[in-house]
């Protein structure tokens, strides 16, 4: 596994909230442990791997048309599963999902989720709302987390993955 | 067409305004004029008479997992063809994307899309920055039109239609 230093602290920040929230919430700790360490395992691996694996591993080929922010979550969990052995679907399914989230999610997947936005490390506004969220219902905070990045991401001009807003449409969302 | 005077002061606001840009553009003026007096023209029909031809009328059965927000111009332009006798591809598209706008829109749709935005009966914050690029440059207009309305909609809670998604990804975002 290769990182930066940087990297490195970040998700050993992942792993010290989803072990908080694991506990918090009744998660297996070991679960949520791997699941954070390995989270970002594909995060600097070159497009062309991504490529490859999109295209020769049965993935949905729209996938080719994002890049790494959306390719190491989803495709990750591919390295994550044939580099490292690890076969357990709650760990692979909360490393596809860490950054899109998806309508329906494991208790794991939400703590991977949520720990990935309020590790220690983190520091942007509304970081601290989400703390207090996570401990409070981890519901609230996956929708809080959703919301904030959709419009974070709108800001800045930012393409949406279509996931991305299925994720909102679940959880944010209140159809009158 | 039955419609509130409130209905009808809206429709003849996106007529002028819709003149104004066919005429800026070179689009038909008389399309643009039709385009404009049926757009809303399914606004006031029931749930029930939109599910009827959803399931009736091969539309997407997933339609019907929304509501008079979306169904009024891509179901809506339905009611045009078969009620008022309208065949022009043109104009029963410009009535379709109205509110979701498409990744790709004729010059037509752009003119309703927008003009449905900056007529002179509306009023919110931003609105005369939309009037101003609509008659600078409709494209810029219509990915303000998409970046406000899609922040607008979030801010609110209200779900997004995947469509709008594929339309902010189209005009508004930059891939890095």
């Amino acid at each position: 596994m290769q990182m930066s230093e940087a990297r490195f602290e970040h998700v050993l920040g992942v792993e010290q909230s989803a072990i908080a929230l694991a506990k918090r919430y009744g998660c297996s700790v070991e679960k949520a442990s791997i699941a954070a360490l390995t989270h970002d395992y594909a995060k600097e691996r070159s497009a062309d791997e991504f490529r490859f694996i999109i295209e020769n591993k049965g993935f949905d080929l729209n996938l080719l048309r994002w890049g790494n922010a959306i390719w190491h979550g989803l495709v990750g969990a591919y390295f994550v599963e044939h580099e490292l052995g690890i076969t357990d679907h709650d760990i692979l399914e909360a490393i596809r999902l860490h950054t899109t989230g998806a309508p329906q999610m494991s208790l794991l997947s939400k703590i991977i989720y949520v720990a990935d936005y309020i590790e220690p490390g983190r520091d942007f506004p509304g970081v601290e709302e989400a703390r207090r969220l996570a401990v409070l219902d981890l519901n609230q905070a996956v929708a809080f987390e959703t919301k904030q990045t959709l419009q974070y991401l709108i800001g800045k001009n930012v393409p949406i993955y279509p996931k991305t807003i299925e994720t909102y449409n679940q959880w944010v969302a209140k159809h009158s």
